[in-house]
This record gives structure tokens, sequence and C-alpha cells, in this order.
């Protein structure tokens, strides 16, 4: 295509059709013939951070490769759903890479990212909701985030949520991550005005069903303010919440 | 059957048979045998109450024969699942009959039924559970039982549930009615030491699903003491909470 | 309780009340008191077979006891849903015992049932649904029938279960196994007049949802006179057979 | 297609070619040149009973000509799930077909079924389930079977249901109709030696999710000798009873 | 932003740059800047067919409008799932439309369409598929293709549906509408070479669950060459069949 | 309890006990003995807007009462959900109240609510969604946003989702409102860096099990930077948009 | 804010300010500043148990840890869902710890709980339910609860449920436990008037899908009386029995 | 039933009956007893290819026989689900075999197929769909398919779908393999006009529902031309293109 578009650039060019003329043909071009405009490296900017690489179904080999693409341009990186077996082999083709095993996900910090203008806070209903917290944790802090973790604070025992109600007070965004009946969000939700992120997490058993009783409860929750991310899906809820911080 | 039994005792009066054999003879007599005994009283007498009327599907011709049956025996009557215009036509029938509009339950009260031993107490997340409420309260009212209503004490404002603190740590049972993400319960668990029936509600839209999502977060209520009955089940929360008042 | 009967015998027999009055007392008898009755050895009589051991999550020693304990009375004996491992184990206490390993079904026949008046059919879709099909087989046979397979004719080369047209027509009842989409009993059922039963498998994956779609389709059959036993439960549809093909 | 197998039969009338020649050319022959077999009266036959009218979506006049044409051949005539301001249409064109308003089916008996060999008993839990349990009734009726009714005799209440032991073990087919909880087969199952044929009901709310709760429940009876039908399909399940019943 | 590019081509023409430079500049052009090009007119020209509007949820002003404007382009003109109420008001603004009252849908043909190279056959298991099937016809129909329907022959009655083998074989695309066990495609998958389109209907009561049980059969399909669109979408499958019937 | 603290207060005032006491016999007070304080007045702070009135399922009556105290106050007023003929009646004692018939919301502006720091876009992949999108509409104008409406912009049609990039690169916070496959806010997240707030609707029929597919779709979205609220709920959408936009 | 409330302390010592002011400024104290209050000793008061162990996800040290801080205060321990591979390493932490091997539970009773006033029985419908009645026991026993375990009396085998009905009859409480289609509840609801918590098992196959079946049998139990607690949930079932039977 | 055919013509043959005769006899013959028509080689030259060997479930020596018996008639071998261990096994009897280690597929072509009309391209829109593209691949590729793989496409980066839009404009047929939100083939569907199969992939966690998701939003795809088979079946999406490629 390019030596179409060529031919009437050199066209003007030479004189044989006006700018106009020109004008006129460009905008007839179909749509595809202009696919060589720089989208990506447009996306790249608008994002502010290199794709962040999913490590479930990749291979050690190619996610070295892609990892060792993104830190020769100088960017951080973030590999989520990280096995700690897969990591060990990237480990010895990037020795400074860095690891949270609760979080199963690896990062490299190559320059200071510039921080959000809040605190993002990190709450969990249990203890087992901490590895889905983490995600959410290492996600916020890569991408230039003042975070505050409050975990273990369900409303099984609501003392201890109230306990941190100074904390929380100062949240400019929440993170609330929960398995079983997931009503953290719910309660959080009511006592404070900060937008809550809310991830249901897949602990528990029997009618838990894996995580879709905590995402129906969430998607429920009476008081306004809140929105739901995947189940156990602490990145996405890391990574909104970092957007909502820089704005 | 009553024949051979007939047969096996006038043998025994004659002492053709001893006791002894007379014992041996009825042991081996097949199940089925033995099926004039007296279950039907039985029954009566150990749940305590006549059989209540569910009314959905039934004609208020059939309803009212029921109904009279169990008048005539000078007991107390409950119809459940009653929609206004069915009762009308009852209303005719049994003048004295009253009717809760919002429970959609008729009950006519012939004699005081005995108290269970402590309070129970009725809670509802949202105005719009009070329905539910209303029919769990109908049936604990005509079973005897001192009930408190404390309706509209969802967890999305902690501070009317936290007002009525005082009262909900005087309740001997506590029945919980929400829709939506159905938190009530585990946070009233957390906060007392009382058996919660959990009622979720069809309360809500979307992905509360008629219930599904009520229902599943109380099935995992975090805190121990919470047990479930059927979505909108008010009646079957009464029932329950009455059994356990009057223990 | 004995002893109050005892009682009531001893009167009668003292003469000290009439066989009518006696008569009278048992049945007020509440129900209770009468559970001395020989309920299990009828129910031995009416089922005609000794329960069926069902092996899963059973240890090697539970079922070998209950197993001997069968044999002893000179019963025939099933035993479902077992491991390998498992059988091996009892294997050595009880060497006499066949597997079919298919069926993962062990079995041990002392006597020859009496056979059912016709010939049971039993079809699957497809060859992976053969090990359900075994255990319909062993079940049957073991109960006493004449059993013929035709595996392997789904509906996807219905060439192939026209082939056996002949067959087909002779049977007294068809048992059709199949997973997928779970069509072979309708189609069965629209060329024969026989009772069918249809057992979904767990064949499949993605939407097969592991039976659910089989199932579906089985509960939906258009043709009269099929009707359906759990996801893969060979047993239950060679048990109802074989109770059909002896009425 | 015709004209070749003529031809293949006048060149064997006329002694072009042998018998043998003829029957393997006509083995040859692709399958649907013989698609101008008999096939739709053989199946009149084979099914013992001409198409019984689902009346579901079908209009009165559509109702009307087919159901004339069954009656005009002397049939005995039965229509499902047809609703009464259709049936009082077709009433005006055949004068002398009956209703069953319960079972919501319409039906005209010309001539006298032969009988099934034994007893069809139908019971119900509870008196919502009539209309499924009449459904079944009428096709068992119309199909020729003896028949016995044992209504609400849910396991709520075992004194009912043991009260019918005597009818109950007479049963050659037993249908169970139940919605809720749908224990009942499970129950009969475990005090007969009859096969049963699980009718799962829509009736309930809640957490019975129109039948599903009941199709579960009776899917999963734990006593051999229960097949499932689809939700509410009475017929279905007198079908089946029938054509067992007629073995 | 057109000015931008404006000044490029006027540069270019003034010689201030060369083509070079240009194209240079073009491709460094962020993607957004090109949204002029004329995507709108090519996509109309890539689906040949002017937008089909879909009634459901229209006013008939808002549907009258939109239709009007597409008439004016002399293009042909097709409303899907409209009710007979909407379509009396749309017919007073555009007399001369059609509407098929089975398929309620409307269209109106003003150009004779080119026709596809082969044959569709539109075929339902029972008479309640017939509304699907029609929307399917008539989309089919409007797109300009020969179509031959065969209505009525499930997989109950195979005799059927082999009565018109010789018309399945000749279909270029075979679309197969079916409700309840969805079993249809299968068997017609197996006795021809055709590409298949499955319509799952919402045919049915109970398990069907509103059409689940038969998309959840035709997804599972054994054969191969089966594709399943929406739950009655007979426009979906119409469309479709076109599209590969035109290839 | 008030006596207790007074009594505490008391005889600090009288020199009893030191501040040093006094502050450890608080420590030591149980939790509900402080339910005095300000919560409520406290939560109106924090939550910056009196409680939205969900109409469903309340009479006029009820909801006048709540809105006139909330007028009252000189707070502003929104009720959802509200079905035309409800608000009729309430115009009647609120005459000056507004209504918008899409979004079936009523509100009265009494002041003009600060406005958030950024533009809110909402956009619509069909028609069909317009209604939830409007709810989200109303809900952020009167809690104080600039908004910018994009309807009818689904990925079946990308030129006019990209006709509107120029508008929908200067949002700060994104609603995307759609049913059917829900694909909307996955592509909107691929083209821009705003956080993104999806809603998916129950527009659609069959396999979108009333939004069910749309929800599933967008928990699955690919890329970071959106979550959900329940299906068809704007009001959650709008006041999560506008807590963000004032943050 | 202690400072804040030691002020006004000082204050009212000082003489500067009132008892009546003092009082007037504490209730105006917005709520968190009132989080210091004793509200953790509290709990352990109400609820009578220091928090239950859940095993499930947490390391051996954790529990070790947790666990020994509980048995420092003189309580009584509990560990619920405890790995037999994780007890043998805190039995050498502990090692006067005991392990329920069928419960995976663990325990150690420093005191003597206080009895609850009447007997909790335990009931299974087969063996496979065990080890989640062994659960609720464990619970139950540590709690302080006399407790009767009647095991394996499914109902289809009726004989043997009523062969313990003396036994039921005497129950304050009873749990029953059971699997496949969960019918026991109902049938024991029918013949006693103890409150009734019954717990849905994962155990079965097929549409058992993992206690579903059970569950929703459970939730749409007949009879009165019946409340659920989450599959498998035998902890939660003990808990609340003996909530109950401490009453 | 062949001697009587052989009588029939026997007869004819002997002059004993007329043609006319004969051909009314076997209009008569009820439908099975034509079976022995060649039905089965009809069906292997409809369908064009043998079997393809389905591999899940069977053994290596049950599928080398079968592959073996392919082969022997000169035809090309497919096998799809192939374990790589199994096919190991394989190859030591088959040394001539591939395995395309993706789609864990083996084939081995014999002969050049046929090539298609046109260009099937086939899309993945993330890496880890790949292995289900690679099935379809292959399915095309041993059908005789020019293909062109587009990988790693997904909605997410829509400038990279863009950058292929020259080739996706040149397919005949498009197959797009997504997971998660499953958005890919509404996109290309609203770019294209080629038929579009749509398959689903279990990629991803939480919410995806093993698949679920994708196929619920493939099934909703709003613009036409999208038609969709079971999730991760590359297989059966690669069979139909073929299909429609052949046409």
């Amino acid at each position: 295509m390019k030596s179409k578009l060529e031919d009437i650039l050199n066209k003007l060019h030479r004189g044989e059709i006006t700018p106009k003329n020109a004008l006129q043909i460009l905008k007839d071009f179909p749509y595809q013939d202009l696919s060589f405009a720089k989208i990506d490296h447009h996306r790249e900017i608008i994002r502010g951070f290199p794709e962040i690489i999913y490590g479930l179904g990749k291979t050690d080999s190619q996610i070295s490769k892609i990892a060792q693409e993104i830190l020769k341009k100088g960017s951080n990186l973030l590999i989520t759903k990280l096995e700690p077996s897969v990591f060990k082999k990237i480990k010895k083709k990037i020795p400074k890479i860095h690891y949270n095993a609760l979080a199963k996900a690896a990062y490299l910090k190559q320059k200071k990212p510039s921080l959000g203008k809040g605190k993002v806070i990190i709450m969990t209903a249990g203890t087992s909701d901490i590895p889905v917290a983490e995600e959410a944790f290492v996600t916020c802090d890569i991408l230039g985030n003042e975070i505050e973790k409050i975990y273990d604070v369900g409303v099984a025992g609501l003392h201890r949520l109230f306990g941190e109600y100074g904390k929380i007070k100062e949240a400019r965004i929440i993170i609330t991550v929960a398995g079983m009946e997931g009503a953290l969000p719910s309660v959080v939700a009511g006592i404070t005005n900060s937008p809550i992120i809310a991830v249901p997490t897949s602990i528990g058993y029997g009618a838990s069903f894996n995580g879709l009783a905590a995402l129906l409860a969430m998607l429920n929750s009476c008081p306004g303010g809140v929105a739901v991310v995947n189940i156990d899906n602490g990145f996405g809820a890391g990574y909104l919440a970092s957007l909502i911080n820089h704005l």
C-alpha cells in the first residue's frame, strides 16, 4: 500500500495533483490502507507502562525473551501468575529479577515510577486471601503508588476492621480482597467515601463454588462506590487502582 | 391384618399360646402389618402444632375446608403464601380470620400459645426484605414467642445496626433477612453469641439471580453460628426459631 | 418397650383384659414402640438381592468384611466403583472374586440367579462410554439377565445403529449409554417400542460440562419411553433394567 | 429412483439378469434409494399407539385437524398440555372429547385399550404435585392400565406413606411425583421392589429453581430402581410406565 | 486534524518537504488522526447489505425512520423481532412493507438480490420450532438464496427425516432448528456432507431451561461439520448461511 | 449507659478520679456503650450526598415522605428504578420534581453540586443499552460531573467507535454499557488510559441469560483498567465514576 | 485521638468545662474516635470460646503460633481442616495435641467446658458422610456437649432409621449429614420435634455436582424445623448446635 | 430377511409375479428389512474423508489398529487429542507418523488432498489460545486447505489486529480462537465479510469458568456471520472450515 500513498505524494510533489486533490484521495482511502500509522507507539504512550507479562501458560524461554526486550528499553518489568519453578529458570537469565512468592509475581524496577497522588489501601478479609492481595500490591508498587496493607480484617470480627478505621479514612482508593461470603467491600463502602475495587477470591469450599459466592455478593453490594474484578484477579485490581491514583 | 393380630390375641386369650410365643410371633411380623399404630396422633403431639397450611396453589375452598377442620379442634390457624384475592373469599367463610398483608399470611388465634423462653429478634437489611420478615414474624407469633423487629439495618450503614446493639444482645435467637449481597448474618454473627437463622430474599436484580447471590453468601458465612433456610422462606425461619426458643 | 408389650400379653393371658381390649391398646401404641418388627428381614426379601457394595470411599478392609458377610449367607456379591488397587487387596482375602476392569466392579457368583424374562440390550454411542456400559452389564448379569451389548453405535453414523436394528427389536429393555450430545436414546426410542433407560456419561470436554449436556438432552428426549439415571450411573441403569426384566 | 428399481425388476422379469445378480445389485444400492419403504406404517405398529398430540404452541385448528385424522382411524385420542381456552374451541368441533382440567389434557376413548399386566401406582408428595400426576394418570389410562392414585404422601409425614404400604406393595410400576426436595422416590424405593419412575415438579420457590432441586435429588437417589423424567413431565412417566406394564 | 494533514500536503506541494519526508511524517501520525478515512462506506461494501434492523426495544417511529433511510438508498429492508402491534404502525408509514407473522419479521424487497450459488435447506425438529426457522428463511430470502424448507422431521421419527433424504443431499448449506434435546444437527451431520448451522430453540419446558439443553447438545455434536448460533437466533443462522452460500 | 458515662464525668469533675483514671475506665468500656457517638452525621459527611432512594418495591407515599425529608434539608434528590405510574403520584406531592423516562429516575436539584475534576464519558454498545446508560447519566449529573454521552458505538462497527476517538481520549473516567457479548469495555480499554467502569445489561435473548454473558465477558476483560458493576446497574457505575472524578 | 479525649478529660478535671459540656462534646465525637474501646475483649466474652483455627491454607508454623497463644491463655484448642502431614509437624511442637483423622481436626482440651443442656445427635445417611459428621462431633465435643452418633441411617433403608427412633426422640438438637439426594433431614424432621441442622456433603458423583444436589434438596425441605449450613461444613453445624444447646 | 427378498426375486424370475407386483411388495417392506443396503460405503463417500480418530480415552494399541486400517486404504490419517506419551508408542508402530505437539495431534499424509477454493485464516486472541488454533490448523491442513495463521491479535491491542487487515480481507473463511472475554469474533465480524467460526477456549481463570464466559460471549456476538463450536474444539472448527472451503 505504501507505494500507493508514495505515488500520491510523488504526484503532489511533481505538481500533477493539488493538495486539495490529494486530501480528497486520502479521505477516500479505505480504512486498512492507513494501517501503517504509529498505533503501537501511541498505545505505549497512552497506557504508560509496557505490557505486563501474564506468566500462565508461557514457557520460561518465551517469558525471558519478552522480559529482556522490555528491560532493554529501560522499562520496569512485571510478570504475574508465575510458578516458582519457572521463575528459577528465568532468574538464571535475569539475575537481578525479584520474586514475590505469595503473589507468584516477578518484577524488576529499573527506574522509579512516578507516584500516584494518594494512598492505595489493600485489605483482605482473611489470611488466605493474602496471595491475591499481594498480586495487587506488587502491581500497584511497580506502577508507582504509596500502599498500605490491612490484612485479615473480615466482617466476622468488625473490631479488627474498626481498629484500622483511621488508616482506612486516609485512602484515596481501596482494594478489598475477600473470599467466602465476600462481605468486606459492602461494609467498607458503608464507612468510607473512597472508590472501592472488590476482588473476590476462590478461597472457601462447598457452596463458595470457587469464588462464585463472593463474586455475586460483591456485584450485589448495597452501598454505591464498589466495582468488581475477576475472581483472584489481584493484578487487575492493582492496575485499575493505579490508573485512578494517577488521575 | 387386624384379623391376624386378633387371631393371635384370641389364641393367647384362649391359652392356646403363651405370652412368650405371642411375643415371638409379633416380633416376626413384617413391618407393614403394624401400620395401624397411632402414628398420626403421635405426630401431632411431637410437632406441637397442627399442620400449617401452605396457601400457594390451593383453591379458597380447599383452604377453607382444611382451616375449618383445624379450627374445630380448637387449634390456632396459620395460612402462608396466601394471595389477598384468595383471602377475601376465605374471610367470608371464616369471618374472624386476620390477614397480615405484608406477609401474605392469614391467621386466627383461638388459644394463647405457650411462650418460648426468650426473645426472637427479626432483622432485615432493607425495607424490601420486610415481607419475608413479616412471614417469619407471623409464624413466630402464632407459635408463641416474644418478638422484637429490627428492620432496615443493612451493612451499608453499620451505625444503624450498632444503634440496635443493645437489643441484639438480648436475643435468644436471631432471624436475619437480607437480599442482594446477604452480608447481614455474617456481621451480626460477629457481634453476638445467639444462634442465627439466615433468610436470603429474592430482593435485587441482575446478578442477584433471584436471591442466589444472598443464598450463597449466607452459606459461606465466615463466623460460626449461622444456618440458612430457603430463599424467601420466612415461615421456615420463624418455625425453626420457635422450635429453638421452646427448647 | 418390650416389657410394656409383654405386660399386655401377660394380662391378656391371665384374662385380666379381653382380646378386644388388647387390640385397642395396641392400636394406641405410639409408632416407635413397634420398632422391633422384622423390617430388616422383610426388606431383604422384597429387594431380592443383598445390598450392593458401593466401593467408593470405603477401605479394603471395610469392603472385605461386608463382602465376606454377604458371601457367608451364600449370596452373590457385587462391588461397584472399586479402584484396581483396592481390588488387589480384597482379592487376597477373597481369592475367588472376579474383576471387570472396565467397569471397575468386582463380583462373585455363588449361585445362579433366576433369569429375567427377556433380553436387556446395552448400547453405547462411543467407545469411551463403554466403562459405564460395562458397569450396567456386570450389574444386570449378576442379577440374572440375558444381555446383548451393542457398542459404538452413536448417531453420528446411523448406518451402524440400523445395522443392529434386528437385535434392537428383540430387546425387552434397552439401556443407552452416551456422553457428548446424548442423542442416542432419542433416536432409539423413535425406532423401537421397548422401555429405554438412558445413562448420560461424563465423556466429552468443554461445554459437555462433565455430562450435564448429555443429561439435559436425555431429560428432554422427544419420544416417550425414556427415563434417565445419574451421569455415569451404569449400576443404577442395570439395576432398574433387571427389576423391569423380572416383572 | 423407482424407475431404477423397476428397471432391475423388469430386467429380472425378462431374464436378463439372475435373481443372484439382482440381489447383488440391490445390496449395493445406496441407502436413500430405499426410502420408499413403509417405515411409517411400521412405526405405527411398533409404538402401538398413534402419535400423542403435544398441545402447547399449536392452534386449536391445527390440533382439531390432527385429532380428527386420528379419530377417523378409530384410534384413541390424547392431547396434552392443552389450555382450557383452546380445549373449548376443540370441543365445538369434537363434541365427544373429554377434558381433565387438572392435567390440562383432552382425550377420547373410541376403543378399549388392552390392559397392562399389573397395577400402576401414581403417588404425589403434595397436593400441588397433583396436576402433573393427573397427566401421568390420563396417559396411563388411555394406554390401558389399571391405576391406583396415592396422593399427598410426602416424606414430611411418613405415617401417611406407610398407611398406604399395603397398596404400594401391589404395584407393578410406581410413578412418584414430587417437587421441593424430591425425596419421595428415594423413600419409596427403599421399601418396595417395583421399578420407580420419578417425576420432579416445578412446585416450590426460591432455591427449588423451578424443579431443579427435585430433579437433582431424584437423579442422586441412593437406592437402586429409580429413573427420572423431565420436570413436570407427567406424560413421559405415564407413557413409560405403560410400556413397562405391557411387557 | 485535517488542517495538520493539509499543512503537510501543502508543504509538499510547495516543495518545502520531499515525498519521502511526507511519508515519514504520515507514518508517525498517531492512530486517531486518520479517523476520517472512509471506514463507513467501506464497511457497507464489504458486508454487502445495509444494517438489518433489530426491532426489539425500538419504538415504531425509531424503526420507521431507519427503515425509510434504508429504503431511500434503494436497498432492501429487513426488520427482525418485530411485534405485530409495532408492525401495524410501521405499515401505515411504509404501506408496501410485508410481514412474516411466524418469523415476526418485516421486509421489503426493492431490488432482486444476487442469488447464492446453491440451495439453503432449513429444517426443524418440530412444528414449534417453525417461528425460528421462518426468521432464518426471511433472512436468507432477502439476502438472495434459493431455499427449501423441511419442517417437523425430528429424530423421534427418523422415517420422516429419511423421507427427505433426497432433498437433504442437494443442500449447499443446512440450517437445523431444534429445541428440547437438540439432536437433529447431529443426525443430519451424520448423513450429509454439507456445513450445518445449528439453531437451538427455547422450545420445551422443565430441564430444557429455555433452550440450554438444546444449546449444549448442539455444541457437543459428535460428527464434524456443525456450528451453533444463539438460542432462537434464526436471523444469525440465515445470515451466516447466506454468507457461505455467496462464497 | 449515658448515666454511667455521666457518672464518670461527674466523678472527674468532682475530682474523685483523675483524668488518667477516667481515660483508663473509658478504654475498658465495652464497644456498645459508645453507640451514642455521632456515627450518623459523620456518615452523611463522608459520603457527601444524602441516601439515594431506591424506588423499586417502595410505595409512592413511602418515597414521597423520604424525598420530602431530603428536600427539607436543602439537599438534592435522586430516586432510581421508579416506575412512571409511581412517579406521577409523587409528582403531585413534589411538583418541581423531574423525571428521566429512559432512566426511570426522578430528581430535583436544589443546589449546584461541586463539579468533579474531569469529564465522565458514558458509552453504550447499542441503542437498547441506553436506559441503563441514562441511569448512570442522571446519577453522575446530580452528583456534579461534566458528562459526555457516546451511544451506539458497539464493536460490531468499530468505525463508529473510532469516529469518537478524539472524545474518548479526553475522558477522566469512562462508563461502558453493553449487553449481548459485552465486548465494548475490552476494546475501549485497549485504546485509552482512563479507568473504565463496565456495566453489563440484560439486553439480548437466549444465551445472553439476562446479562450473564455480558457480565462474564466483562469480568474476563483482557486489558487492565476495567472493573464491573451489577447487571443493569447504571446507578452504581455513575456513583463510582463520580467518586473517582471528585478525588 | 487519645490526646483529644485526654484534653477534654483534663479540661473537665480542671473545671474548665462542666460534665454536661463534656458529655455533649463526646456525643459529637465522630465514630472512629472511639475505636480504642475494648471491643476485642468483649467479643471474646460474648462468643465464649477463642477463635477456632481454620487450618486450610495456613502453614504449620503459623498454626503452631496461634495455637500456642490460645493454649497459654488456658483455653481449649480446635483446629479444623488440618491435613495429617501438617498435623505431624504441629504435634512436634505441641505434643499433647490430639487428632481426629476422620474429621481432619486437631484439638486439646485443657479445661472441661460447661455442658450444654441436652443431647446433640449427629446422624449420617451413609458411611461416606462420616468425616463431615466427625468434624461436627469434634466441634460439639470441645464446646461441651453430650453427643450421640447415629451413622449410616439413610432413607434408602428406613428400618435402620426407625431402629434408632428411641434415641432420636431424646435429642435436643439434631445434626443430619447427607450427600447424594440429601433427603435425611426431611425425613427426620417429619418424625421429631427437635431443631435440625442439615449438612450437605460433597459425597456422590455426576449430577450431585459436588454436593449441590444435596444442598438444594435440604434448602427445599418440606417440613419446618430445618436449617442448612455450607456443603461439608461439619464445623459450622457443630458450632451452631452447641450455641443452641447452651441456650 | 435376505431369504424373503430372494424369494421375491426368485418368484419374479420364475414369472410367478410381475415386476409391478414385486415393486408393490418391496414398497410394503418394513424399514428394517432393507438394512443390508450399502449405507456404510455411501457414507464414506459423502463425508470425503475416513473417520478422524479422537485419541482421548483410547489406548495406543486401539489407536494403532484403527490407524493402520486407515493407512492400508491409502487414506490420510489424523488423530486428535493425543497425549505425547501415547504418541510415542504409536510412533514405534507407525514410524512415518508426525506429531504437532502444540495441537496434540498426530497425522500422516499419504496423498495430497484436493485443495479448498480459498484461504482459511486462523486467528487467536492470545498466545495461550495457540494449541487450540493448531488443532484447527492440523485439521484444515490434512483436509486440503491453504491456511494463514494470525496469532495473538486480541482486542486488547486493536493495532495488532488492524496490522493484519490486509490478510484478513483475503480470507474465504475465518476461524477465531479466543478465551477470556471471547470478543475477537465480534470485532473481526465487524470488519470483514467472511463467515466466521468462533472457538471459545478454556484459557483464563476465575469467572472464565473454563471457557463458559468466552462461549456465551461468542454466542451473543452482535454482528451476523458468526457461528460457534465447543470450547477448545479446534478440530470441529477446522473440519467445518474445510467443508465450507470445499463447497
